[in-house]
């Protein structure tokens, strides 16, 4: 069993809110993160898959196939975007790093043959990163 | 004569447009950078400043004194901002990278005493950044 | 179950050399490490938690909150310290960087509430790292 | 158990094709890595240990030593070498990056004393990187 | 003036010697750099241009441009290629990094309309590169 | 004219204080920079040199041979040091970046044959670091 990882960025606009709060509560929990009029970020998404090295190629999956694969169904949807207003499948959802990682697993997961999804490691800034292995 | 830089980031949502211009022509030159629900950046800012060390301290300037200058004047205004909404000294601009970079001269230029502002450079995303040297 | 890791950054001096042992024998195993005057690192520590998104927020743990736990208990103790002279918690320690990781580990895991502590990473040069999970 | 890291770099040439494949394969495949004479990478090679640290010396292994066992059992075969011409130990292999890294295991594990191999990672490039924990 | 960078990149093959010497003069000017079977880098490609922004733009060069008119001319000759052998603009030339990012410069200088080049810098490894201002 | 960059490093202990000082003042100006028993950092030293390409190798100067000089003038004295009691060329300096930069170009600049000393950049953090060009 390998490892092989991929790297992709998207940069895009979003906020934290819960609109089941007050203007107040929701600046109390989020603070600055809750700015009306958004913010933004360059997100750098690291999409881990597992098998075994084809005999015929050395590889796990053709990585040129695996970015394909994410830019089709993620990048594709996230970049130059608003997190909370332009993408479907993150509708009614908090655009916390958390929920965000966990909507791209579930992106990406249908779409990989013949080799196994790991991680979905996703990083905010160079402080902030968070990762989901699928349970 | 020596150059001291110090680094400052904010992340903030904006997007590029021009108002006086149709939504096709928009695109035509701005592409994604037009999405009208704004996208965003975890911008870095690299404040240079250049002047003789203080035979008392070593120094140029104290560099937290540096530090305490861009974020009253420049990071307070822009960090989990929308740089087209928000921003009094971006009023009416267009907000690119090279824009903001000049803009960013002027609101630092006054506020530095005992050394000269040399270089501001504004880092968008890992392969596009700004440089302004105030002419 | 994610994951969300926080960076934090110290800048430390120390020296490793066990007080048992010759100044030779000391050379022979920390080389220049055991310069009696003490060297120094900047430190990155990346402290990542595990847990379920809260379903009013979408976070495992408040960024802000985990980051204010980081500088309260390890932060404020190591960073522009002697890890070998001032730290109370690293008192009658070899200073490795695998001790130094454990011992932060100690001081987190009584402070954080509403997720699980899961790995203490210390980086202290580009080339060499620790991480420590905890048993 | 603490986990120890330790970086080192080679520079090399290679290239992906399979000798059993037409040219024409070889490119519908392996694309522009397939280019006769070869193309090359700044390959980044991380080597984690694990154990217990040694109480008089708070290391799991001397990095120094652990270093120099990288040095002289992959990087000396490795660094400014072509991988598909050059390298006894990876002789008759697809020099993916998935199969360099499998090689530089078993190249590392019978030199480990007092500490335990637990994975290899190669990065071939910032946007592509390989890890395998032997097995 | 506005100064703009623009990174791109590219995966090469190379090796440094010189024909009218003998292998042992090689072997002692360029050292492992004379490797017969080659080795290669991940360079990383800085192109620097100075000019006005654009008032109906803000944009000295629209960004997406400047980065087609490096990969046309430059980053499609060099990528995935052998420096000493693939590359018309390099024949006859020794392929050191400040030959290369000369040649760089003689590359793009005949099609950057509305902004002026300014730098190119090449890096070789995370610890060399070169810079050239054309004069 | 082309411009070639080294980089090396050096990880030392040091404080920042004013001997005709109180504790007091040393304090107001210095912070925790001046805590009594040192701390330390990891620093990034970038040594620019220029001049023509040699007909015969291409190079400006070796940069095997630039790294040599580097290592023993400048590395080898403040390499696993304290800047403020050990290194005979710091002596009675204060250790502030800016002056660790003026006194490595004192260093180095006798010691460079055939090319031309331009820049000491000197790293300090992630996010400080000073430029001096020799006059």
């Amino acid at each position: 069993m390998v490892y092989l990882t991929r790297r992709e960025r998207f940069n895009a606009a979003h906020k934290l809110y819960n609109p089941n709060w007050s203007a107040l509560q929701n600046d109390a929990v989020f603070g600055k993160c809750a700015n009306t009029n958004w913010h933004g970020h360059n997100y750098e998404l690291f999409v881990t898959v597992k098998g075994e090295p084809d005999p015929d190629t050395g590889f796990i999956i053709n990585v040129k196939e695996l970015s394909d694969i994410i830019k089709e169904h993620v990048i594709e949807h996230l970049d130059h975007r608003n997190l909370n207003l332009d993408v479907p499948f993150l509708q009614g959802m908090f655009t916390s790093t958390e929920n965000v990682a966990k909507a791209i697993w579930q992106q990406l997961v249908p779409h990989l043959k013949g080799c196994t999804l790991h991680c979905i490691k996703l990083v905010e800034t160079e402080n902030i990163y968070v990762e989901y292995f699928g349970d």
